[in-house]
């Protein structure tokens, strides 16, 4: 069976908050023809709200640990403000799109995580994800754009990182989808000097990122984006690209940013 | 034809804000055989935030004057934090729901309101709404969960009036299904004295409303709620009923709140 393409591009960091950006990736996204969805972050914003309202933020290991308060900011902002704005957008490019979260018609599953010393709050963490929500905004020729916010069964929200629901749909959607993965943010792509863009690695294996962090050489807010990166490509995803989103066209034909692959 | 039965329910006011209260509504509303909507406002929790981020906040005749830091709150808090939160809620309650706002699949198209004399900022009127949209989430056993924002073709977001969306929607609706629309807050229905529960008025025609309101006995608050139902009504929606969200289930049955009737 010849799988039809699937690009699933997820965009975090700054891209989100320049509107130049936003507006150019938007542009090159809505010319992607065929089946796509985007998956956002927007860490940034949430920051700024909760410093707004004094909600002190804590972040471990890049996760941002989530009381109720900041629950409430997250959802806001990434379901609210940033997945609408989206949407409107790309509307008016033509390009279809409905903006949902995990909670929406039970597209994510998921369960609060519990860590044995560290109390993470309303964080989350994936359980299941639904092909048939997915395909049904497909057969209507619209495109999903997802915030990464879940409930559980018992209908409590929860933040989920947006690099792990872009892997985690990626991988459930490789059985039936070619899935090509792209992780979009404001940097050129992996790099070997975090300040110099001409350092861009364009072709990394696992044993050289391996080899990489254990030297730390590998700037440490990339190693859960490479970590998702490499689990997908093991699951079943055929490319993982990550790179400027503002170059979307060429990380889509790989000529720019860092190619992942897992030899 | 025999028309196939749809309730539209608008919460807006307490309700929404007391968290048992919104829970008795929604388990009802969960307990609604076949095809049901839910378009919610919000604006007590949208009125807080923007205090709390020292937004002025200005309404004229019931409407929020939405510059562009109070359409991010109104955006944040209604398709954000209120609408995930219901859905979240009601996939729980085994009530398969999905949260959008008039931006998402095109669902309401809008325009910026001209007013030869008032700004009123970012509030958008509606144009019409994508039957289409709404049969699609029937098929798929979906109850749509409305957030009262919408974009105009430009990509704009607006805030618009949720008992306006609620009864647009009904009014094109009507053309296929027999619609009910309620209207549900925190008070008992229409009141002759506002303060005074049992000053109930149980049926309410559009000539006692006339009537009514040019006596001042109608508190300004209802009047554009009272326009819409008496609007729903005469485009073709079988029956409106104002009253307590929280006793929807008699609401339903007419056994409770306001019934508008044209004659």
């Amino acid at each position: 069976m010849n799988k039809q393409k699937l690009y699933i591009v997820k965009i975090g960091g700054n891209i989100i908050d320049e509107e130049a950006m936003l507006n150019s990736f938007l542009h090159q996204f809505a010319q992607i023809e065929g089946n796509k969805i985007l998956v956002h972050g927007g860490g940034k914003l949430a920051t700024q709200l909760a410093n707004q309202l004094a909600i002190p933020q804590t972040m471990i290991d890049g996760r941002r640990v989530t009381d109720f308060p900041t629950l409430k900011v997250v959802t806001m902002v990434y379901a609210g403000w940033i997945n609408k704005s989206i949407v409107a957008k790309l509307n008016a490019l033509q390009c279809s799109s409905i903006g949902v979260c995990g909670a929406d018609a039970q597209l994510i599953q998921a369960h609060q995580r519990m860590h044995p010393s560290i109390n993470y709050g309303y964080v989350g963490d994936v359980d299941d994800v639904s092909v048939e929500v997915i395909q049904h905004f497909f057969n209507l020729s619209l495109s999903p754009v997802i915030a990464p916010i879940a409930a559980d069964v018992n209908g409590q929200l929860l933040n989920i990182n947006a690099d792990t629901i872009a892997q985690v749909i990626a991988t459930k959607l490789a059985q039936q989808y070619q899935v090509h993965l792209i992780y979009g943010f404001e940097k050129a792509g992996v790099l070997l000097d975090v300040y110099d863009a001409s350092s861009l690695i364009p072709r990394l294996t696992h044993q050289e990122y391996i080899q990489l962090k254990s030297a730390e050489k590998i700037f440490s807010g990339m190693i859960p984006k490479l970590d998702n990166a490499f689990a997908a490509l093991q699951l079943g995803v055929e490319k993982v690209v990550i790179g400027n989103a503002s170059d979307l066209k060429d990380l889509l034909d790989c000529t720019t940013g860092t190619t992942i692959t897992y030899e």
